[in-house]
């Protein structure tokens, strides 16, 4: 079963960013750091999925830079999939260009890899496994 | 309850855009044109969302546009929410900015507003409601 586990949205506010959720009495989480990916955080859980707000706390984050380069908006999107090894094997073979070959452990043991924008219609695509 | 009901995401080419999907075993819907809109799309069921991969069929399009200013990648968010009369009239009277602040009609009967990216963390964020 795939599903879309998040959006990872860039801003550069969290404060003015999360605000039109809580309008729409949507359920806005606490903010939370997170140190080695240089940004501040809230989630706003949708159905199934969340929408994952992303504040860079430095310049040197990869949220800063995309910023920098873009303007603020959608960075990624999360598809959780059944079997992240037999799919990262069927792409590596059909040679879609993955951002990183190797699978990483993320927080939480998830285990994710990232699909270049080149192979997925300008769209940072991360693939995500529960953990078991 | 709000879920996410669809992604729009911009595309020079279904074909290459929607192989990826393909590649990862999930279901493509057969291509469509929607002439109002001038583009053709498919549709990648995914969870209780949809992928909605928009190709511009003409130079005018709003796609086509999209395309040319920002390249490939994710258009809209679309929102579904429990009322939509409701959710418009709370946004309004908080000063949220929309595209239009009339609710349109659009295909198989459903309802939609958009609000401007400059409320919504650079995301043009379409909020729909079901058809009754």
């Amino acid at each position: 079963m795939f599903t879309i586990d998040h959006l990872g949205i860039a801003v550069k506010s969290l404060a003015a960013a999360k605000s039109i959720y809580e309008k729409l009495g949507m359920t806005v989480s606490a903010e939370e750091t997170v140190e080695a990916e240089q940004v501040r955080l809230v989630m706003v859980p949708v159905g199934e999925s969340r929408l994952e707000l992303l504040e860079p706390t430095s310049e040197n984050s990869t949220i800063a830079k995309f910023i920098a380069k873009r303007g603020e908006g959608l960075h990624h999107v999360s598809l959780r999939v059944p079997d992240l090894v037999v799919a990262v094997e069927k792409l590596k073979k059909d040679g879609v260009r993955l951002v990183s070959e190797e699978i990483k452990v993320g927080a939480g043991g998830h285990r994710y890899v990232f699909v270049h924008p080149a192979s997925a219609g300008g769209v940072l695509l991360e693939l995500v496994e529960a953990a078991h």
